[in-house]
């Protein structure tokens, strides 16, 4: 099993707040994160996969497939984006870290379902170089 | 002359767009920078001054100072902003690095002021890792 | 479970030396690092804990409350400090990045014990680019 | 079990060809790094072996001896070399990041043998910033 | 006047080398740089272009046809080949940083020509985090 | 002209203090960077030198002999030292980034002066990424 990561980026907006709460609680809760007009941040994504070699090329998948894969599902509809109000897979959530890289957990499983050889292992959602998170998905219960 | 250089950081949104302009216009001359939900980045700003080093410090000024004159003056007004919304001095202003750069010298350089043995000589502002901006301010013509 | 990791920064002296050996032993195992009038570094931290994010936040515990965990307990202890001389957790002991990760792992587990939806999962102690340790805290065996 | 991290580098030249292929049916695999007159990068190599610090020294292993270990024994076979022409031990093979990593690894897990202190645990392999591998050896199944 | 810049990268392979010389007086020059079959890197390619931005979008120049330009008329003829037998621009040179960063600076003063409100100002290009040159073109003699 | 830049490192405990002063003004004045005890940092050297490409290797300077001499003159005695205590050419005074950036250029400009085809340009001193210095020499009124 070798582990293949591969880094994009995406550009965006954000607040956390809570709807049901007051804006006094919002802030009490986020701080400065919860400013009604948003705030941003220079995202990065490491995407991990594990998988063999294939003995043809020497590679678990190829890269150039898995970046546009991470692009299409994933980077093109975050990147110069708000993430409160224009990205589809996110409506109805706080987009906090740990929500993004769940919801980005789910769409990636799935878009790499086709590619037997590989198995997405990781992601790292940077907001940061302060704060940063790690997923390993559900199942992966013994990490 | 030595050159003492800081560097702060605020993360921030923003749009790209001429008020003057349609939405069409706007996307033509910004593309997605334009989207008028916002997006966002951690900006960082590194200020140089210069000055002759004090005897008796051997500092050309004392930094924690200096970080503290530009967190007031600048970052706190910035940090968890809306550029476009929120920020006094750039009210009517298109936020693009150019143009923050050239507001955040003209509060600087009046901060510096009193402290006579330092003059504010460069700011740069970095947007993202590939897009960033260097300002010497208006009367270093023959730089 | 998502691993919510965050950094910190420290700078000090300190030397690696045993006590119990002559100075000509002490150079021979340690080399410039044993040198006796001590050197220093930029230390990086890196916190990660896991847990569920909690429904109302998103977060899985509030990234400046964890923070200022980190800055009281461990920070503020060791920042412009020597750690040979300055440090209660440290004294009696060699202060290689080995052993002050340990000595981390044990004051951050105790300090995140009343927050019970967080556990400390791993600590990165970073002392140059080159040379980093990583620590997993000792209940962690099938790690 | 502490894990201790080593950096080293080496810049080098490859590209990605499957010599059973034709020159279309490489481009088609490979793309541009297919070029048959090469290509190159600045590797990064992170070497992470795991052990308890010795109580004398307070160190899983003396890091000036890891480091010149994965000199003598990588470094120097890679640096400023062809990966496809003058590295024996990639003699015959597709020199892809995750093929580099899985026979370093062999080298790495064999020169270090004799230290019965510490067990090789990792090892990344950087190509650029976008892209990266992971391997921590066969035995280890369960991570 | 505020100064723009751009980073772009390539990756590619060379050597250093003196086709009147010997390899035993290559060598001597060169060292490792000389090996007959190449070694390589990341190179990183900084434009810093100036100018005073225009009223009606707050920018010196449209970012997006900055970095467009540079990719089309420098990045294609660069990325993923070897800078002796590749590149059109170095046929006959040693393509050493200064050589390569001066023909660049040729190129791109001549595609910036149409564009009246910005000037070229400098060219870096980084081949190692520890190695790098600026370059300020000839016209500049004054800085 | 083209300017070559070399980046070394050091890793050297200082403090800041005026030896004239009290420990309560040496505090007031300096903070935590007056502990008595020392503290410590990892530092980045770069170097530029300038001059124009030798026509027989394309390059300014051997950038190894570069690198030698920098190493030889000014980070051996710099780096795992005290630079309060250890640094002959640091005696008597206060080890600032500002003095020891003034100092390494005495040194390096003496011992670059055999080199007739370059000539010393800029020395930038890093002390964390947040804090840095420039210094152009002397002569160089006017830049």
């Amino acid at each position: 099993m070798v582990y293949l990561c591969r880094r994009e980026s995406f550009q965006a907006a954000h607040r956390l707040f809570n709807p049901a709460w007051s804006d006094a609680e919002n802030e009490e809760a986020f701080g400065v994160c919860a400013n009604p007009n948003w705030h941003g941040h220079n995202f990065e994504l490491i995407v991990t996969v594990k998988g063999q070699p294939l003995p043809e090329t020497g590679c678990v998948i190829d890269l150039k497939r898995l970046s546009r894969i991470i692009r299409q599902e994933v980077i093109e509809r975050l990147d110069h984006k708000n993430l409160n109000l224009d990205v589809d897979f996110l409506q109805g959530k706080i987009p906090s870290c740990e929500i993004i890289v769940i919801e980005i957990w789910k769409i990636l499983a799935q878009a790499l379902r086709p590619y037997a050889n590989v198995q997405l292992h990781a992601l790292k959602l940077i907001e940061t170089k302060n704060n940063f998170v790690e997923y390993f998905g559900e199942p992966v219960v013994a990490q």
